[in-house]
């Protein structure tokens, strides 16, 4: 009954374990604490950090290092500090300790843990713990997405006219930044569609894509910390992943669509604009652009 | 210990009653069955109506009638099929049997089933049950708001760049509409305020005005079944209620602005730009304007 033979099982099995660890200690800081004393912000008066955030990530990178000490990180919390974000071929966990800080701090019920796991620089599984609704998201390569163990499917929908999108303001204000959003959102929601949502959590629009509820999610912005973990989630559902030039997803790009299919996935990415954000893996002895 | 001296409170323990019956049926749908073969539509291809809503409408309506047969009825479902939409001062249940119906169609998790009543034109109590959530809000006036019998309480900020905002893009594609749901939330936007989200249900995005997970709602386009039994769960979780021109709700005017306090709704009632839907209560055999 050995498990040494398929390791990435054993790392997934322990990724259950801390996220669900991480999320009881989330949900007790939104039953028990006033967050704003916690808040902190990071690139902008609207990009917030709180304690909990560190100390989430803290608890995983810890728990994981003392029985994979070999892997590595890449972790939203220890990139903000200053360690480097590059995705090599070794083992790597990938870990947002809170996506959807802004909802933490306003106890707005979507927050996501999410731990993604690659190797050669493919995603082999990922972890995303909707703390606050209490459900896990889960999804091996080739072996399917998950729902607190409920096997997850995208919708069948081709019709972009009855079909509901996912996308986010953001937190970065620049003026130009902001046309460009509202500009792609007035196209896709005149096309017309059924409507636009956003939970304030990439991870759990991707996930929302993954269980049928939204055809399709976009955003320009994310980090790779928001995406990896879902991104496996969406394609074992039966969904597709691209970047919104209508390439292949590079998960360090900042650009991201997720859609139960390619037809959904074209309609919509034929609406939007495209413009960069600094990208993730940009190395900080570099000259800037 | 009869309770016939207090039949308001009869009344509003029978809405509990009914309403969480009718969000058994409602996730019952949404567990068992294949949403896109029951959609109607109504004003537009994105306004739709399922069996569903028909369905639960004619159960609230007929188990309130059976034990309180001289009360009147405003209910979406039956003001479409032409019934009139006039409040009168005779006590008055006030229905939308799913709040959300577009979200219920594509399975996502905030549909609210709404009975509000009001007697003189006043609203007395509101029941709210979100049923995919399995979270039933009441509030009665004069007595506090609760949500699963926990009390609610507004948020205390009054600084509008740390707080969250909740409005929709309704199902009213008019590119004249469109432009200006754009215009206003752009200016909200870029305040800026902490983010902008929209749970797809006015009822329950007022509700997250109550329980403190967003500062401030407001939406033009709203119908009185949207927001009658929404209204008293605000104010009496310390919320104020306003039109979108800064002046007193008009329950049948379509314009709704919920908002923790005054300090935050007359910030953002700044921003807002005024416009008119056709009223409620316009009399069918009035001529159009």
């Amino acid at each position: 009954m050995s498990k040494s033979h398929d390791p990435w099982q054993d790392a997934m099995d322990h990724a259950v374990a801390v996220a669900r660890k991480s999320g009881e200690m989330i949900r007790e800081v939104v039953q028990n604490q006033d967050q704003s004393s916690l808040v902190q912000t990071k690139s902008s008066a609207v990009d917030l950090v709180t304690e909990t955030d560190q100390k989430v990530e803290r608890l995983i990178i810890q728990s994981v290092k003392s029985k994979f000490p070999s892997h590595r990180f890449i972790g939203e919390e220890s990139v903000s500090s200053g360690e480097p974000c590059i995705l090599t071929s070794d083992p790597t966990w990938i870990i947002d300790p809170i996506d959807g800080t802004t909802n933490f701090v306003h106890r707005y019920p979507f927050v996501g843990v999410c731990i993604g796991f690659a190797v050669n620089q493919q995603v082999e599984w990922g972890v995303v713990y909707s703390a606050i609704e209490d459900k896990m998201f889960t999804a091996r390569r080739g072996r399917g997405a998950f729902c607190n163990g409920r096997p997850l499917q995208v919708s069948t929908q081709t019709d972009v006219h009855r079909s509901m999108v996912a996308t986010e303001f953001g937190s970065d204000r620049d003026p130009q930044v902001v046309d460009k959003i509202f500009s792609s959102l007035h196209k896709v929601l005149s096309l017309p569609v059924h409507g636009v949502r956003g939970a304030g959590s990439a991870a759990l629009n991707m996930c929302a894509v993954a269980r049928g509820s939204v055809e399709l999610y976009y955003e320009t912005g994310v980090h790779v910390w928001d995406i990896a973990a879902a991104s496996v989630i969406v394609t074992e559902a039966g969904g597709v992943l691209r970047d919104t030039t209508g390439g292949a997803l590079d998960l360090m790009s900042r650009r991201i669509v997720a859609a139960n299919n390619e037809t959904i996935a074209t309609r919509i990415i034929a609406e939007l604009e495209v413009y960069s954000s600094e990208r993730d893996d940009r190395a900080p002895d570099c000259e800037p652009e």
